[in-house]
């Protein structure tokens, strides 16, 4: 009889959202009136700018034309937009990618559930506490986490991220082999610092870690002192896979396009002691379970950039950063401490006087109709935060604000 | 160190269409002026669709425009697509399927390969011999497998089918717990008859074993002895999973949508011999690994299920067809013996005078320039056999047909 992954079996239930959604939905429904603000989830609201929009359109005249018709892709997805991506991502920043190194897929969080197939099943990954949970979740399911034991995986290594050390966590002293790091950063808000990520790549070449570097919030950086790609630090093309995505960037988060850089040379040991390049194996991975990007998606995704493209996205992002630029500020007029939302889309607020995450979370709902995300729901360690995006709109988010003024902390 | 997953170094090169791309390009730069014609690989040449592509161009400007802007779509796909789904496909055979059964997917190929995720690595699978390599190869990267000798894995159970069976593969005598069937079949073109489909079943019911039936090609079944899903057969709701595409049924080839069915029945056994429902499982696969096919192309698959969508992709399929009986009595006309061609694109020619595969490839391809595959590429039992496909222009068809007729077996 067909026997199931037990693995799967060790996932924790993905209480967080749910949960928010539950609080919500109850008291909406005891207070109908309410006038919601969602400040929650990280989900983009402008609308596709027009540039993009009129390559689909064109794309989809010449997917209804026998003449310009394209069936199967590349699964690597097509040579212009791998082309363009590393013209328009890399070129600029004096780093050098070639075309077989960029994998264009449906989403970062495909690229990252999907990049652990590469290893075996006993290598020890590091993730950092609060955390994306996608990293941890799919190396749950490919049984390399053991068993949690209230909430804390038996064989992963936690790297704390809080107020304390900055949010720049420290080295693993136990073994490891592969580490996910994610900056900007996905709750906090928070970068990482280039002298911090050099000392990073120093220390996985030299424990021969692979670092899986999640730039998905890159285009929200204004600071200097961090990097927009981790290929900005020498070395990193031995050590490093990156992620990025045209979700936050583009406002594709429904549309769907993103892509992994897999130099070619970052390696794994194969049990005969041989390094293994992991280009490759990712290329075969990718050929064998995936058959590519729609040609249409892929077009609105080029013209992302264009002058055009760059400009229309660039204002959107803009606005967005100045949303967190908005509750950053107002929060800290009222005498609260607020983490990110310089580099990065999220805030990540600390809790006043002791409170939990969710009792804030509480607070916030029933007082002034705000629905935000507890840290807790991240990680142990996201204890005592509260997560904001600043993806909704400028009206609502300059009301979210003057509502939470009104509070007594 | 990083280790890398060593099951994938135990995957044979894909050397097929690897090996026909290398010797037609040797041919064209031998005698460049050669009028190449290329039934080869199954992808489409018509057109999408009138009906797909305005739904398409509709949902674009929604992505535009603020008020009618998506972001997250659900990971499942949305109800609209997945109410057309159950409405448009199972209630016209009297199948009753609930939409939270339905999983709308970027491809089939993603589905198939994905879906052996949830199972424990001592699962048995059993193939046929020949087969689509995605259902082989994906198990292979999950150490499911064992080692290949001479292109044979050792813990898989190969099905032969072939004339002399009528290409309908006898039940496994070893124990299996997985199996995957096609039908109509890539690459034979032949279909299972229902009855035999009846007696799949019951054999799984009565063996535990979960069946992964694609059925990617039903669009293109005439006959009436055979089903479009196999939840016509009583009993499947309990052991079969169906996975079904756009790609052929629509032309999405380059669109890419598809989706699976996992009724909630079906279950596989966990170590403490509980019953576990797969339902959740691919749930929280998805959920976890996916996020969702782009609103503009599930707005086009959609459309597929309106009137017009129905005329307009009914005749594209037509027009296959009509292709695939052009090449199934002109190779008969000749005395050349064929299989397939009836309910599937696909025709499946059995090489005259012991020649094998590759020799009748490489004929084709020097004398009367026209590209095959050779059916040795999909499993030794392919051995003697070529594929040929319908997703030619009508022109190519006639002409490919008049070229064979000269040739002197």
């Amino acid at each position: 009889m067909a026997q199931v992954n037990e693995n799967y079996l060790n996932l924790q239930g993905s209480y967080l959202f749910a949960t928010i959604a539950r609080k919500v939905t109850e008291y909406s429904a005891a207070h109908p009136e309410a006038d919601i603000i969602r400040l929650g989830i990280g989900d983009v609201t402008l609308p596709l700018v027009p540039a993009v929009t009129e390559a689909m359109h064109k794309a989809v005249d010449e997917m209804g034309n026998a003449d310009t018709f394209r069936g199967y892709g590349p699964e690597q997805g097509y040579d212009f937009l791998r082309q363009a991506i590393v013209d328009g991502d890399y070129k600029p920043l004096g780093i050098a990618i070639s075309i077989d190194e960029v994998f264009v897929s449906d989403g970062a969080k495909t690229d990252v559930g999907n990049i652990q197939e590469l290893f075996s099943e006993d290598n020890v990954i590091a993730i950092t506490d609060p955390v994306y949970p996608v990293y941890l979740d799919s190396n749950v399911m490919a049984g390399r986490t053991g068993k949690a034991v209230n909430g804390i995986f038996e064989k992963v290594v936690y790297l704390p991220t809080h107020a304390e050390n900055n949010f720049s966590p420290e080295f693993p002293t136990e073994h490891v082999d592969i580490v996910y790091l994610c900056s900007p950063n996905n709750p906090t808000g928070t970068v990482l610092s280039r002298a911090r990520l050099a000392e990073w790549v120093a220390f996985c070449k030299e424990n021969d870690i692979v670092l899986m570097f999640d730039s998905a919030y890159e285009a929200f950086i204004s600071d200097t002192d961090t990097v927009r790609s981790i290929y900005e630090i020498e070395g990193a093309r031995e050590v490093a896979i990156e992620f990025r995505s045209f979700s936050k960037t583009a406002g594709f988060t429904g549309t769907r396009c993103a892509y992994a850089v897999v130099p070619n040379e970052v390696t794994a040991k194969t049990k005969s002691g041989e390094r293994q390049s992991l280009n490759p194996l990712w290329n075969r991975r990718q050929c064998t379970k995936f058959n590519g990007v729609p040609y249409i998606i892929q077009r609105g995704a080029e013209a992302v950039y264009t002058p055009e493209g760059r400009k229309q996205t660039g204002e959107a992002i803009a606005y967005y950063k100045e949303n967190a630029r908005i509750i950053k500020e107002g929060l800290e007029s009222i005498g609260l401490t607020v983490y990110g939302g310089v580099n990065a889309p999220y805030i990540w607020l600390k809790t006043p006087g002791n409170m939990t995450s969710w009792e804030l979370f509480d607070l916030l709902l029933e007082q002034v109709q705000i629905v935000s995300t507890p840290g807790s729901g991240f990680g142990p360690c996201g204890e005592g935060y509260l997560r904001l995006t600043a993806f909704g709109s400028r009206e609502n988010t300059l009301r979210a604000i003057d509502r939470i003024k009104t509070l007594k902390f």
